[in-house]
């Protein structure tokens, strides 16, 4: 993933260059606000805002204002993660000296966040792989599409399983273009790296088979010892997904408010095994949720012990995909 | 306080019914934005914004706009407070069905928080009479003006001490209405309620005289028996100040960006005592920052034992008055 961010933030800087409109840039006394969706608790949030803003800045020079932009805009970051997401860490970890003004919004960016016409720049770095939730056919044991002894539908026995997280995804990527349709300016852009998978692979194929089987079998050695119920973990999946640049495409299309500049495949070209410390920080609070806070350590050591000795896997089926996403909203 | 906070409740609707210029509202497909400023972790400023709301859609509905403005306009609600503020706790507590946009902003309100002229309406409520500091000549033991023994300025034997904190609250309201003219658009409101002191009262009266003075006991009693510090309870003040209406007539039209609507003294008629609780949450980070956190338990108990068959004092002196002012940028 640090190969991937790399690329993405020289990606986005040039991708800034040729898409924001000379014409259509906001007068320099206006404010240029620009909103981080699924920022966590940084600093890698800040990093790639300070990036941002040094190209937007470029944008206005090359546009034929003097040197000295950063005193003529005033700009406005607002940091975005769920209601849950440690925002008193955020906001302490914030540098002191930034040029630019902050808040920080909670909230699911499946929905509203702003109002209308009032970001000019959104950015979403890993963070829209994430469903709203598990598609709710899947908690039901008696339907035809659960998931029994699995984590995440990446390599399901059970192509409907596969098929409902592929339309979790669809109707969760509807919700997030239409809220973001409201609430960008006209003109405006809206950058995202996710995870994805590569154009014509079958939507099981995703680099969450491998990433979360180490977790997956730590589950089920203790359900099989009896640490953790076997039904609750028959319902429970890691709501995360996969999708082609296709799928992407297809769906701002339905959209219609935005068009693409750039959708990209960034290759990693290696899968990396993720420590205890990494895959707890992102699965700790979907786990407590469904299994309780008293599993939690006896798990993560199980992970760690079942990760030591492994090093990082090459990636033969071409499953670490990066998409990068570059929309700009129709006039 | 209650009191005046419900007095101020009715006022600041009544003051928006009458001071928001119909001529110059915001087209109903613009946003309008509030601020407010030295919001703590709620739910008291929840409770106050949605009045302001009220107040705003009312005079919306009066300026001819049709009874669902709520769906015509749209309101984006600024939480602010210093870094160090719970922001976790205050997220976590707003309303979920709530007809607002929000966002957090950590910083101090003596400087620069928004871009320019981009909010519409701030209120400020028993935040405005913090300062940013204590007068630093308070704190060299070597100077005249050293506050021996106590930790406020009201009633300080020394008068250098009393004009130190005059000063200091001149410098920090000015450093506050620098700011806020800048963010503020052209007919927009700011809305404050603070503790005061009567007009014509010498500086040196104020309600925190009687509200920290068993606080102040208490620290000198430990003082006495070798549990804090000597030299540093001489060097510590609580930096809270009480103006009078004309100090802050003098520092709005020496800013010279505000027209002053209201400018109005509440008066409780009684001084309450603040509870162990209470002078726990607003004293809790200064006492710890002074003196360490393992004194605190020692000087609530000692403040809670003193206070327990204290009951409200009548206010003889006319020293519990609360200030409300309501400022109109100039267009």
């Amino acid at each position: 993933r640090r190969g991937a961010d790399f690329a993405f933030k020289a990606t986005v800087a040039a991708a800034i260059m040729e898409n924001l409109d000379t014409a259509h840039l906001p007068p320099t006394s206006d404010s240029y606000t620009i909103a981080d969706l699924g920022c966590s608790t940084g600093p890698n949030t800040v990093i790639t805002v300070k990036k941002i803003i040094e190209a937007i800045e470029q944008r206005y020079q090359m546009a034929g204002h003097e040197a000295n932009v950063q005193d003529l805009i005033e700009f406005q970051c607002f940091f975005n993660d769920h209601v849950s997401n440690d925002f008193n860490t955020l906001f302490a970890s914030l540098p002191t000296n930034r040029k630019f003004f902050i808040a920080g919004v909670p909230g699911s960016f499946h929905g509203r966040l702003f109002p209308k016409a009032s970001i000019n720049f959104f950015n979403s770095i890993y963070a829209l792989h994430w469903l709203s939730s598990v598609p709710k056919e899947l908690s039901d044991l008696n339907s035809l599409t659960w998931n029994k002894g699995r984590i995440t539908y990446a390599n399901a026995h059970n192509q409907l399983v596969v098929e409902a997280f592929v339309a979790q995804f669809a109707k969760d990527m509807e919700s997030f273009l239409h809220a973001r349709a409201e609430e960008t300016v006209p003109g405006g852009l809206i950058s995202i790296l996710m995870t994805g998978r590569q154009d014509g692979m079958h939507p099981s194929k995703s680099i969450y088979g491998p990433l979360l089987q180490n977790l997956e079998s730590s589950l089920v050695d203790m359900a099989n010892e009896g640490l953790v119920d076997k039904d609750q973990l028959d319902k429970f999946n890691v709501p995360v997904y996969s999708p082609s640049a296709t799928e992407i495409r297809s769906l701002v299309q339905r959209n219609g408010c935005f068009s693409i500049a750039r959708l990209e495949e960034l290759n990693d070209g290696h899968l990396s095994i993720l420590s205890a410390a990494e895959i707890r920080a992102v699965s700790e609070e979907i786990i407590s949720k469904a299994f309780g806070n008293e599993i939690l350590d006896e798990l993560y050591d199980r992970y760690a012990k079942k990760v030591e000795d492994l090093s990082p896997i090459k990636d033969e089926e071409g499953l670490a995909v990066q998409l990068f996403i570059l929309l700009k909203r129709n006039y």
